[in-house]
């Protein structure tokens, strides 16, 4: 499970040094999240890739792996955060800002042998509430993935059933697909 | 984890012998539900007996406690299953049915400790698919609800929230106040 600090407001929480992995603050406390392990780490980097691989060329999105996000009064860090390219924050030099105030377009979370999963769509509910379009949930175990559309509506895919992308992205994909990229 | 056995058809599934904790039938396999411990026993009684309170009296409604209820071609075993009064099925001779063919109203899910929350979620959204009103999925680690409306849409509950019960129901009830049924 992951360990606890004692409760803290977000300002005192994000003066604290950063954790490896990464820290959310959720609820008034600092939620270290699970060392990622190979199925996860995998199906991070897969995914980052095919999404950047449609919406780069096109600078229609870009997918940021475990990206700090502040919004709502919680940090939650997505395992892939997704922003349509025009909410990507940037600094006045135009490089990219370092710190994402906003809610990401299209979250992603990876479920963890052992993760509290309540937690995890508890996260993605969070974002659904603040304006993010899309959210996915993927269950390694299960093979299944929870989307959850606007509204807070979710719908559990499994099988050869194509998966929502964000609205106009060029991405076409079913869920099968998405478990077979872990087999080498 | 729960075991799981080999892949059968629900009529198949059916002529098994009951297990005990009871075993569900979802997506071909027969899976046995954990043994309740402590907390979730008690919460279940409890939460039988206050629904069961107003809604006995007005024959409104009734709570079942690990009722098996087969629809859409799965059987699965809420901790809680709520009939509207007219919808429980009955015997010629007027008593109650044994086999219960049909959605509960109303299904309440406890998750106890190792349990794969996301098949429990699983099992709350196959009711939502196929017209329960709906469902409850109660964390006593997290002491949150979430809480499933029809459209499959969801929201998480927690504190002094006011928690929502089949339209027409007299049974007033806030998130904490189930949790704080674990202290005796």
């Amino acid at each position: 499970m992951s360990p606890v600090t004692q409760s803290l407001t977000l300002e005192e929480f994000l003066k604290l040094p950063e954790t490896k992995p990464a820290s959310e603050f959720i609820h008034g406390a600092a939620i270290q999240k699970p060392m990622p392990q190979g199925e996860h780490s995998l199906l991070q980097v897969e995914l980052c890739e095919a999404i950047n691989q449609v919406a780069k060329p096109r600078k229609f999105a870009r997918a940021f792996p475990d990206l700090r996000c502040t919004f709502g009064g919680e940090l939650i860090v997505p395992d892939i955060s997704v922003f349509r390219w025009d909410r990507i924050p940037i600094q006045p030099s135009g490089r990219v800002a370092n710190r994402f105030d906003v809610h990401p377009d299209w979250a992603i979370e990876i479920l963890s042998p052992d993760q509290r999963q309540m937690k995890v769509l508890s996260n993605l509910l969070h974002c659904s509430g603040h304006g993010t379009e899309l959210g996915w949930l993927i269950d390694l175990k299960e093979e299944s993935i929870l989307v959850i559309f606007p509204g807070q509506r979710v719908q559990l895919l499994r099988g050869t059933t194509p998966l929502p992308v964000l609205n106009g992205m060029a991405l076409e994909l079913v869920v099968e697909q998405i478990f077979n990229w872990l087999t080498l």
